[in-house]
């Protein structure tokens, strides 16, 4: 048998596991799902050693392959990161239950009563990078929505995850479930991945949870339906109306209360009515706050630490204290802006004017606008939804932070007295 | 140039025109989009005689190139049956607009108040075989629902759905709406599917219309998401507990109403414990309207006239007046069968007890469920959708019948006073 054969029939194996025990999660009340994962997290807890030592092999073996700091970091645990892990599974089992719900409900005038009503969307495959933190909060929220999940994390990071998967399955036994409800791909094989992209028959969706690599393969590859978010270009607009310590304030925090998120803002729009009283001392606060600008010519004109914007910088996500900074004709230049170079993600504008928030509210076309509020608020947590998988930039099924209640589809469910139609 | 560049640069045009207008569509009121729904539904009573002399020559091309005589009923327009889809467009114009409404409204502790708000998918391309009356059904429904609409009809009907397109324009200019709002491709070359197919930076959702090969090729080869029909081998199950004149009448219709439909019945399940009383007066039932039955041992002892069905006989959609017969053990039985045979369309049980009802509606994983109704309702009129574009099979985004609400997507709209995350 050779190498391919064998990471293809692993894959369908785990696929056939995972199909077959989808209706038992479909089908498996809130409170054993709860059981589960309260009981997961427990055995995180219980198991703490045994998860630091896991993950000790990983960071060894990421230091001998050389693997930057950052990526260390994202990979390192430490007692109070499992504790973080354990904490957020507890969260999700907290969660109301997505299945079920009715989404709504009519008659017909022949009688029949029909209802929309949420179902999981089946088997959810997880293609992820480095965090072994997505192995428990992706199969917390898989379980908790009623999906078999697939989970394929990085190589760096197995040991780990193999240790939190453990628990996992610690409490999916507690509570009764399958243990194949939450699958773990063993074997860091970059062939497994090629396998689940192509796995129409086995996992309904699949949600790839990293860098722009790994999630543009996954899109172009996919032969199953992907729920991704590709790129963050996120723009905040100040309007000729806008307070400006309000829009000093929200400036400072979309772009830099944490650079590397997908909500921070990488462009910063000046209304040029308000370019004299409002830009100098937007730039200058956003200098002395340690980032870099590139500016238009009136935004260099401010300071002389502003470098030059390229029309590069307009379409780019820096992902770090760098931000481009222009000035527009009001709200509608600042949309026609956003629609060239934005990225459907999270947009903003800061204004006191109402019709003018209407209006950037009502035009431009991303998952999230805000009016007078921080482009980081893109956030699951930060919507209420407890916790997130990811935030979908597609348009399709979900757009925005995916939470419980995106990861489940709805069936038709019609109650007659034995009508026929005519 | 070569012809395959003049197609390409052909589609790359229509796509571009698609994404320009899709902003003017998102942003027109209901008012205007009624008023060119009316208005295409006038010029196209206006124009009879210009519409049915393009049709005359589909009709006569279709001939002299062997069209089967079913195809030419598909293909063929005649006064009534324009008086049937200007009707068909009036009908969308009345619906109620499905832009804009709010579909979800919380306010988060820190003040944020977070609208979850219907927008238009953007642009939708169709692509459909050969009846006309699906370039002014999905030219209308793109149009009521806010989103841009490339067209891409069967080459046997293109003259027909030219004239019918060139109602829908008049309809557009008339209320002041791009006339790029709906395009038809005009050209019945192949590879403008193709290229469709791949146009995913200028197509949103590709939606095929047709028979099975369209639809896999289009599930196949799609670079962008689409909305698809495939199967719908839906079953009747009569339980122990069903009426039987109940389960006659349903099943005469579930099979029998229209047969080529996709709601349409293609296995009835009889619970074994009422095998006695209840299996035979179905299968002569059928047998007596005509329906050839494929039966199981106990089918096939009720009657001469029955045959015997085959393993492939509980996999296959006949779309015509044959029905696959067999006992199960009740709805568990009934549960398993359709687990390995069904196609998660539209499944319907006939009981009379309502613990076994819920068993059954909870546990088959379809887009439509029924208890006590015929299968032949899955359909977006029947729904009270007052139209739809097709029934999905897939799991994302719309399940089941496509109308207008399903042809939009949301945004979310965060409205602050200036908050920033901590």
């Amino acid at each position: 048998m050779t190498h391919a054969t064998d990471v293809t029939t692993l894959m369908a194996d785990i696929g056939t596991a995972a199909r077959a025990v989808a209706p038992v999660l479909a089908a498996a009340p809130s409170a054993q799902k709860e059981q589960a994962l309260h009981a997961a997290a427990g055995a995180m807890r219980a198991s703490v050693a045994q998860i630091l030592a896991a993950n000790a092999r990983d960071m060894a073996e990421g230091a001998a392959q050389g693997l930057t700091p950052a990526s260390l970091d994202r990979l390192r645990l430490d007692a109070t990161r499992v504790e973080g892990i354990a904490a957020a599974v507890e969260l999700v089992a907290t969660l109301p239950d997505p299945v079920g719900r009715e989404l709504a409900r009519w008659q017909r005038p022949n009688g029949l009563d029909i209802a929309r009503v949420a179902v999981p969307l089946g088997v959810i495959g997880i293609i992820y990078e480095s965090r072994p933190n997505v192995t428990a909060d992706a199969g917390a929220l898989c379980l908790k929505s009623g999906n078999a999940a697939i989970l394929r994390g990085g190589s760096e990071c197995l040991h780990s995850s193999l240790a939190l998967h453990g628990c996992l399955v610690q409490g999916l036994e507690a509570a009764g479930l399958p243990a194949q409800a939450i699958q773990l791909v063993p074997t860091t094989d970059r062939a497994a991945v090629g396998a689940m992209l192509g796995m129409s028959d086995f996992i309904d969706v699949i949600v790839p949870r990293g860098g722009k690599s790994l999630v543009a393969r996954v899109q172009a590859d996919a032969r199953v339906p992907v729920l991704a978010h590709l790129d963050g270009n996120c723009h905040v607009y100040v309007d000729a109306e806008a307070d400006l310590e309000m829009a000093r304030s929200v400036v400072l925090n979309a772009k830099l209360r944490r650079t590397g998120v997908c909500g921070a803002a990488e462009t910063l729009l000046v209304d040029q009515a308000v370019a004299h009283s409002h830009l100098a001392p937007l730039v200058k606060a956003l200098l002395e706050a340690g980032c870099a600008v590139r500016g238009d010519a009136a935004a260099q004109a401010v300071d002389a630490r502003v470098s030059p914007v390229t029309p590069e910088d307009w379409d780019t996500e820096y992902q770090d204290a760098v931000i481009a900074v222009g000035l527009v004709e009001g709200v509608e230049g600042a949309m026609n802006h956003i629609a060239r170079h934005g990225s459907h993600h999270t947009d903003a504008i800061i204004t006191g004017n109402a019709a003018t928030a209407e209006r950037f509210l009502a035009g431009v076309d991303s998952a999230i606008v805000l009016v007078n509020a921080s482009t980081q608020f893109a956030d699951g947590g930060e919507f209420g939804f407890g916790a997130e998988i990811g935030i979908a930039t597609g348009r399709l099924h979900a757009r925005g932070p995916v939470g419980p209640e995106q990861l489940t589809t709805f069936k038709y469910v019609v109650r007659g007295v034995g009508q026929t139609r005519p």
